[in-house]
């Protein structure tokens, strides 16, 4: 089997704005060319699609991930080809992949086998390069902080209360914690400050929730940056950063164009970590996406827990987006690792461990249903050592709770294998029955908020905040920012903040160990254990085997 | 009058594709658009041109730089329109901006007046990403670096001696002098580090040198990050590390085409530093250049001294350039300067400054005709201001020394403004005469040659080598680097190293405080005085001022 990038290489590429004019129905000057094979569509063009009515929105989410992986990229990819395939007029959001740890040790982000936007190369490194206005943005940020300080600090800014770091889009550890401004009263004052990689910047999730270039600006200008000694927040706006920051943002708000390995449209545009952030692709693409297609189908990141209630209570609660349905991605390997199967366990890969595990796809199915008002459609994305009794094992449980099961073959086959779930998406879409519903009020306070998640989503039977966070949480309640949604931060592996709890444990502790406040996404955010916004490389990284040929050809990039 | 970025969203651009093909003969698919505005001219095209004659390569360089500025940008893009407006084909070769500036004080480099390249805010900001592309490859090497440290170490780099250090396209002085890797065991060693700007890192100049993907990589490789504890220096190539750097700059090495107000077109590619580096734009867009133009202007960074003298002894020798004469810019303003005027001198703006001042002018026309080889011609930038006496004083002392002296108006007229000085120099091309020169042998000993351009160019007195930097040059000297040219880093301002010393002065000491090697870029840095390799913001940073509005409409950058 050739591998993604060869199969990704051997594919022969439409131009994509007679491709997008087309199928799109769009003007010419509408799209802007980044190469032959990505555009961006011109945020000035979008007013004209105001009245076009919405295609239906697909959320492809998943079960807890494990260390297999269940294909949800790939699936988005499949589906949304699968949905073309039977002869619909679908497109696909996705998140731009974050160029650093494509040198450490995870692949590209760009769906694999045959269900992969192209070009890969280009999407995995520089694309049309977002991230790294986002990265300028974020650290002129900075920048303007130190120097404010150091031209006499009229706004009065304590140098131990800055909350907002630098950012570069490289897995670094050696620049997570450092000290700034040695050397001297010509560098500034020192203080101690660190790096996030880009995806994790505030910014980031700005961006990706703008709904236009105004929006934006005034998110931005809303950024708090630290405080001053009596504790009064600072803003970005306070430092004028607010207009030159959007200044750099203004084209990477428009919306990124590229397609499928079958000619089918994506759009591919922002990439917020799923953690510390929403986790999904921006609201103007999906908004966008909606008046140009029937079917729009997008992901988001890490589990139904995590990436779905963030997707249903930051992003479509706040952008007023209504999806039809989700499809939650699992696979065998997955379902018995949850059931205790474990690749270095000899023998513990039984059928056993698939019926155990099933139950953190019932826990997901549950919470898709109730919570989110969402019907859900499972896919099991299959693998040739799958065997029949696995697969009816699965099938019988997704009966007994009423849900759609379907099997799901994209990564051999391209849209055609996932034909039967675009069909079944296709069903539940004109059956209607979602109810798209968000955990809790705008109004309930921020504590409430997090117990509402923890409570609901995650099972948990206890609530602990830290003092600090505690207290922090009471001033931003009265200083009117308790209508903000919360964004919790835990690990993906477990509904639970123990990484090692896999299933559907209940009752256990979320231990609220601090809370940040992202005053321009509007957000704030919760974290429970340990998050790391900056990633390291391996000992063995995958810039040693990445290369170019004399004649341009990338190779190494999976 | 309006400011140069009304300027410039006033003026109606041509689509570049359909510009590009038309004019320079090429295939459709040798082109890729970055927007309608900007594309890029695909490596893989570059070795069917070879076959094509190669045009006259003019060089505009200047006096020695003042604070009123004198033109140099402008006139290059005045005079490659002038020489088109005489029915000439002309192309212009210019450097990229760098972005971090236009967030201080200075504006942006794209010219002025009627004389500029545009877009103008795209090629002051990201434009087609090239230096970000460049900043990640430096920090794709750094990262790597402190990985292998952390990972064991096998190579045994001595975190004491690591001289590679991380960038970012931003004026942030609290990144000069930092301390990474605090934290704890997990966060690696900590080291004393620091960030330069982009433009200052070795491989933007390697990117400007490099004549194919091949040759870059084989740089990359030869990149020396520092050294073991017993001083043998350890390579990018030895960490695995320049696949995945070239991998990154790929696409930043084809060279980027825009056109000026006046629709012809230009080739912005690599932007160097003046000073650490060789200040010109890249090798293979000056080369391409050649083969698609009759005439190809370009220009070399800060004075005659420093631009025009590593124009002739790094980037032409090393890639067999043969300029055929050179444009040395000034303006009665500046040369003023250079005979004692100030603005904050009233009185002092006399005739006898002027007098005084050409002294700057005529050692910089003996340079460039003794040492360098090449014709002259003196283009006086004229201003409103300035009187008919000044003009013929100039003249006078110009045809005194057998140099032709033109005025021109490009900046209040555009090309027909350059139209005399376009004359001059075609009349002086089609002369011939020019016996492009070195100033030294690849076999002259590394202190030699920085001796042979401080005695020649400089007129100094005495070259002081600080111990350090003697040993260090006698190391490299016995490690077989002797044979690289040398790139001296010392101020614009003047022709000694101290910026004070206005006009012509001679007999002055150059004290060589410390040497670098950039084995990739294939030249030794020596540094006299202080270089700053990261600049500030000042107090009322531009950024303040920059904004974008909602319909996407940058102001404030200028």
């Amino acid at each position: 089997m050739p591998t993604d990038i060869e199969i990704a290489q051997a594919a022969t590429l439409q131009k994509i704005l007679p491709l997008a004019q087309r199928t799109l129905d769009l003007p010419e000057e509408a799209l802007s060319p980044y190469g032959h094979y990505k555009a961006k569509l011109g945020l000035e063009h979008l007013p004209a699609l105001s009245g076009r009515k919405n295609g239906h929105l697909i959320l492809v989410t998943a079960i807890s991930p494990t260390p297999p992986g269940e294909g949800k990229t790939t699936t988005t990819v499949g589906l949304g080809d699968g949905l073309n395939h039977i002869g619909k007029k679908a497109m696909i959001c996705l998140r731009e992949p974050s160029l650093g740890p494509c040198f450490g040790m995870k692949g590209g982000a760009a769906g694999g086998g045959r269900a992969q936007i192209v070009p890969m190369e280009d999407i995995n490194l520089h694309f049309t390069g977002d991230f790294h206005a986002i990265a300028l943005a974020n650290n002129l940020l900075a920048a303007l902080i130190d120097n404010h300080i150091h031209h006499g600090n009229a706004l009065g800014i304590d140098v131990r209360r800055i909350s907002w770091r630098r950012v570069v889009d490289m897995n670094d550890r050696a620049l997570r914690d450092i000290t700034v401004a040695l050397g001297g009263p010509g560098n500034g004052y020192p203080r101690q400050d660190g790096f996030d990689i880009v995806v994790a910047s505030e910014v980031m999730a700005i961006l990706c929730l703008a709904t236009s270039l105004e929006d934006l600006k005034r998110r931005l200008g809303n950024i708090v940056i630290g405080s001053t000694a009596d504790k009064r927040p600072v803003t970005a706006r306070e430092l004028k950063a607010d207009g030159a920051m959007a200044a750099l943002l203004k084209d990477a708000l428009a919306p990124n164009l590229v397609q499928t390995l079958e000619g089918n449209l994506a759009f591919v545009h922002g990439g917020p970590f799923a953690n510390i952030a929403h986790g999904c692709n921006s609201v103007i693409a999906t908004q966008t996406a909606l008046k140009l297609a029937d079917y729009v189908v997008t992901e988001a990141g890490f589990g139904a827990d995590l990436g779905a209630e963030k997707f249903m209570d930051i992003k479509c609660r706040k952008a007023g987006l209504q999806p039809s349905c989700a499809v939650i991605v699992a696979t065998v390997r997955a379902l018995k690792y949850h059931g205790g199967a474990d690749a270095k366990k000899p023998g513990s890969d039984t059928l056993q461990a698939l019926e155990i595990g099933l139950a953190n796809l019932g826990r997901h199915i549950e919470n898709v249903h109730q919570h989110y008002g969402l019907p859900a459609i499972v896919s099991i994305n299959r693998f040739d050592a799958d065997t029949a009794e696995e697969i009816a094992l699965i099938e019988a449980y997704c009966q007994a709770r009423g849900v759609r099961c379907v099997l799901a073959t994209h990564w051999a086959e391209g849209g055609a294998g996932a034909a039967e779930l675009a069909r079944a998406v296709v069903a539940q879409c004109e059956q209607g029955g979602a109810c798209a519903a968000s955990l809790y009020e705008d109004a309930l306070p921020l504590a409430d908020k997090i117990r509402a998640i923890a409570s609901k989503v995650y099972r948990a039977g206890e609530v602990v905040f830290e003092p600090k966070a505690d207290a922090q949480l009471q001033d931003w309640q009265n200083a009117g920012w308790g209508q903000l949604p919360v964004c919790i931060a835990k690990t993906q592996y477990s509904f639970s903040s123990d990484a090692s709890l896999r299933g559907a444990p209940e009752g256990h502790v979320l231990r609220v160990r601090e809370v940040r406040l992202a005053a321009g996404a509007e957000f704030v955010v919760a974290i429970c254990g340990d998050i790391m916004t900056m990633p390291g490389l391996p000992k063995v990284p995958s810039a040693e085997r990445i290369d170019v040929d004399a004649q341009g050809r990338i190779s190494g990039l999976f």
